[in-house]
């Protein structure tokens, strides 16, 4: 009802517009370069029509977002209706498309808008295209920015229907506004125990499972245009790093859906981390990919022949991307944590708020400013953040930047769905051919099996806590594609191969998060995956067998180890208020500097064995246990204390028995996107 | 030196450009109607050329806002130096003025930027300017949409300097994305119960003041103008209407900076709510009031004559504009609080919260598209959210919204005073008058006081808790002019006299935040009026003397007990769980849809005396007075109970008590922007 009305409110409006706006009818064209025209007369009724064709254009476009916010409003007054019944079978992202299909059907067939006469054809035939064009028409100057190209058969779609066009954003809104939050708040919320202690698989996954689904997708794509080509059922070119192109954005997987689920569930933790890490990082790496892809550019006329030098230039750019986000995310973040580190900022939460806010932001412009990628120096900065500057911050800080990227998440997340939704009736240049769709999915199945499968083989036979089978076939499942294989499909709709696998790309979304994403409890009951681990039934089975618990040191893999070493010993005393003083860790020599650097807690914790990490895992109560010989208390803070126990090397054997005793605390509530319900004070007990 | 880096990067940057743009060449121009152009060969150089270009302008981009994001980081560190060393002279909007005051001056004269051949002048001779343009360039068409008009007198600074208008903001920004959460959060902690309590004063100055402000200084102005003609200092047209606009702009106050020294120095709560209450709602009334008068428009082709039908018109646009802006945003707040109140919403804290937020957000959108004002609509949208809904929302969400409009307001307002201060060096067409400037001073100054004292002197006649002289002086004084003034001049910078009041105004919104800003503490105690109000120390004083707080009643305006009656009788028990229930209060043939309304806890609290009202206010601590014959308890949470006294005439005797009771606990903490020390779990104790 409402969405009705405001697109009879749309449509009005264009009528308005139509008759306000005049025809154009003489086209003459000059050169009026430096010169200084003389002043003119005014004449107030020309005025008048400028201003209220800006008026009515401000209109149309509230007009437009009003009808996303009210589809975001609906979505979340209908997902209430499903999470307060229960219904597990359709998650918010999934709802949001469907309103958005419902809004486009609306748009498209029902709502007819009028040929447009406020867009001018007119060509001149300059060398280039200014970013900014000044057109004197009848003696006044008006000012005109690039919007893009458009393609020849666009044209007249331009003209006939402004009404869809208007709804239709710019992409780099995706890519540069509404992406950001969304891949800061992954990282942000990375639960960094079990990430780091699947580190390596998760890396493995990412890494080299991107690569192999891109290629394997790339191979498969590659053939079936051949046959298309074959067949006669290509009508435009469509070469093989196009082919490879859309292997890489979609093998960003985004199994937001099945996580929900998981936590609601409260599935196994290491299931978990191996999915969500792999799905974090491997956005990252398709987005560079696929970058690195496009920027493949042989010499001479030929573009799209096989050239060595090209592509290792390729793969050097991709190593040098990938590498500078990576470093300016994390320096950014370490920026963060030494200026919360400190200053007394924490005196006043919204300044320090503010700071956290700011400084994340500034990460993604730096890097889009020096030309490397925003979106993953925003994914490292969000993990470090998280691992360094989230202890440095007041409880409260804690709460509102928690609470903060949560909301931007949530919204931005469900507006890019819904307008995934939307866009698939508003979206002008969509081809929809059988061949390669069919094609695609095939294509797609085969990537990730033949991503997971041999890779869980191989990583199985370095680890001792095997990925069962039954979490293969889920992984493999749960390989949803959402929002970055959209947002980087929609970033350039300009040749016929672009159009073809754009809208490949939101039949693959649609299906996977509707199936896969619907299909995940029958999913995890058909592989008999263990549901609603309770943190305490667990906790008190493990008091029962110690010696399990002693192997999981063993276990630990050699990378995390290391990494667990530097990291505690180093790092998080400089960057952070907790671990053990610098002076009792760095040489001799180092001392001066070591006193300096070290916050005057850590010397007062010198004795304790605290560790902030699990403040992102244990906050459900107080838990006492007893191992070995060191008697451990840990409170709802997450910060552990222990009797005895001595320095360094002691300490890490301590520090890994909570590595299992968390692995071991397996239904404790995880931070994930829907949940805020702990307690809002949990930090103010700790100071 | 991270400002001076991204400066040297911007040049970069647009050298590169210089290189990757070729000349305009031969130029010619042909109606390219609907014609089908033949598919052409893509030539892979001009795709890369193309492709690069766009890459530059957002790395550009993204390096412009860098600057500011730097600013605002800048800012915040510094005034966190200052909070903690208690420097009370320069708050943090006159600070981010003063660095955008020096990345001002790097920009304009620090970096050169050479002569930029990206823009292209090309003239054609159309009748109108259409929206969106496009443009065959030998071949290809591209985009273009309509930015704005450019006065001839500025074509050539276009192209002199693309570095300093790369800077320059869209001025729609300020008032569609920067102002509306600036007002929002203004109408959000607006102190309700102080608020109503003076209502009638508020009322006036904000209304009946501000309508005189803006005549007084359009007279005095006119007569600036006037003989400035008369002296030969005067370069353009500059009317009587364009007078009275300048009246309507800078009559908007907005002394943030003295509402937080109020707020940190506990001065007297109803100055506070006069200072607070006229600031809010005379934005409100300046926004229609200057639209109204740029909307005059006599017949004929003089148009700066007087006509009385023209001012009937305006004037009738006045109240259609406010009337309709006000409606739209009350009617959006009560439904979020229908809905609120409707669902169980409150067990999702992040669902909630989001549509909260895009409730409140689609009043904004909605009143643009209608035509009304949506800054206006925000206002009275955020008020009632704070009266109605907030009471509704889980304690959690009460938590999350505040601090998110609060995080939003600080942000948005900081970037507009930093903006302030970059553009008073990086605006092309600054025009300083020094004769208009002195004259302005002068009328700004005799409009508040033209404003203040004769509206005290007749609202003291009604009054029985007068306006005190100091009080009047200390209003005087605290008349800042900032963001508003600000947003709604650079709307429009088109003609002489716009300009003119551009830069003035610029001057105006310096001198008072610096001067008055930075003496507010000198002002208070050379007024003498009391700071440091202790609650606990007026509570007891008030023990002592129940005979004053007992004439508290009659003192209250009939206004305020008209209304006070009626949103407690039946407002309060249809939008929110508190209040009676409506059974008691509606007509008996009513009961059936009474009884649907009203919530299940209201019957609970039949015979208790509940009143939310007193959330934002009443948090410090519990408290417990003796009133009458009524034992009342306070506790953290703002719920009275009490003992005893029936339905609803002594209720309205007993919550009355509590007006006088808020009265007296003057030191209390308010609920301000900068101030959120309350514990987050106030809330959590009340169900």
């Amino acid at each position: 009802m409402l969405l009705k009305t405001s697109a009879d409110g749309s449509l009005r409006a264009l009528r308005t517009l139509r008759q306000v706006v005049l025809a154009s009818l003489c086209v003459c064209i000059s050169f009026s370069a430096a010169a200084s025209p003389a002043q003119e007369e005014d004449s107030a009724m020309e005025n008048i029509v400028t201003e209220k064709k800006a008026e009515e254009s401000h209109r149309q476009d509230s007009a437009d977002l009003l009808i996303f916010i009210l589809l975001l409003t609906l979505t979340i007054l209908t997902i209430w209706l499903f999470k307060h019944r229960r219904f597990r079978f359709l998650h918010e992202t999934g709802l949001a498309m469907i309103y958005g299909l419902i809004v486009g059907v609306i748009l498209r067939y029902v709502v007819q808008v009028p040929r447009d006469a406020s867009v001018v054809s007119t060509s001149c035939f300059v060398n280039a295209s200014p970013a900014t064009l000044l057109v004197n028409v009848s003696g006044k100057f008006y000012e005109y920015t690039l919007k893009g190209e458009i393609s020849a058969g666009e044209v007249n779609d331009v003209k006939d229907n402004e009404m869809l066009r208007k709804v239709t954003f710019d992409p780099e809104v995706f890519f540069n506004i509404l992406l950001p939050p969304i891949i800061f708040h992954a990282g942000y919320s990375l639960k960094r125990r079990h990430f780091f202690r699947n580190m390596g698989s998760i890396l493995a996954y990412a890494f080299v499972g991107t690569v192999i689904s891109c290629f394997i997708i790339g191979l498969l794509m590659y053939g079936c245009v051949k046959l298309m080509k074959h067949l006669g059922q290509l009508r435009g070119d469509f070469f093989f790093t196009d082919c490879l192109f859309f292997g890489a954005i979609v093998s960003a997987t985004d199994p937001v859906t099945v996580l929900a689920i998981f936590h609601e569930l409260q599935v196994d933790v290491d299931l978990y981390a191996l999915l969500f890490g792999e799905s974090v990082l491997n956005d990252a790496v398709a987005v560079v990919l696929s970058s690195s892809i496009v920027a493949y550019q042989p010499q001479g006329d030929n573009s799209h022949t096989f050239e060595v030098m090209a592509m290792l230039k390729s793969f050097g750019m991709f190593l040098g991307v990938f590498s500078g986000s990576f470093s300016l995310g994390v320096a950014t973040g370490i920026v963060t944590a030494l200026v919360t580190k400190f200053t007394k900022l924490r005196d006043f939460q919204l300044l320090e708020t503010a700071l956290f806010f700011l400084m994340s932001w500034s990460t993604f412009l730096l890097a889009e400013a020096c030309g490397f990628t925003g979106v993953v120096a925003v994914l490292f900065c969000g993990i470090t953040q998280a691992h360094y500057t989230f202890n440095n911050l007041s409880p409260e800080s804690q709460d509102r930047t928690k609470q903060l990227f949560e909301l931007l998440n949530f919204l931005a997340e469900n507006f890019i769905f819904s307008y995934m939704g939307l866009t698939l009736f508003t979206f002008q240049n969509h081809i929809f051919n059988p061949m390669f769709i069919v094609g695609a999915f095939l294509a797609v199945f085969l990537g990730r099996a033949a991503n997971i499968y041999p890779l869980s083989f191989l990583l199985n036979l370095g680890r001792r806590n095997k990925i069962r089978s039954n979490f293969q076939h889920m992984m493999m499942f749960a390989g949803l594609r959402g929002a970055m294989t959209f947002a980087l499909s929609i970033r350039d709709t300009a040749t016929y191969a672009r159009q073809m696998m754009f809208s490949t790309n939101l039949l693959v979304v649609f299906f996977t998060v509707w199936v896969c994403g619907g299909g995940t409890t029958q999913m995890l009951s058909c592989q008999r995956i263990r549901v609603g681990v309770d943190a305490d039934q667990e906790n008190s089975m493990s008091f029962a067998d110690g010696i399990e618990r002693r192997s999981t040191k063993q276990e630990s893999a050699w990378l995390f180890r290391l990494w667990y070493n530097f990291d505690h010993n180093y790092l998080k005393p400089i960057l952070t208020h907790s671990g053990p003083p610098l002076t009792t860790t760095l040489p001799p020599c180092c001392h001066p500097l070591a006193r300096f650097l070290t916050s005057p807690q850590a010397f007062e914790n010198e004795c304790q064995l605290k560790d902030d990490d699990s403040d992102l895992i244990l906050t459900d109560g107080d838990i006492s246990l007893t191992y070995g010989d060191i008697t451990v208390s840990t409170d709802a803070t997450g910060a552990h204390t222990s009797g005895g126990g001595g320095p360094a090397a002691d300490d890490l054997d301590g520090e890994l028995a909570y590595g299992d005793h968390e692995l071991v605390m397996r239904g404790t509530r995880l931070v994930l996107p829907m949940d805020d319900s702990e307690p809002s004070f949990t930090g103010h007990l700790r100071m």
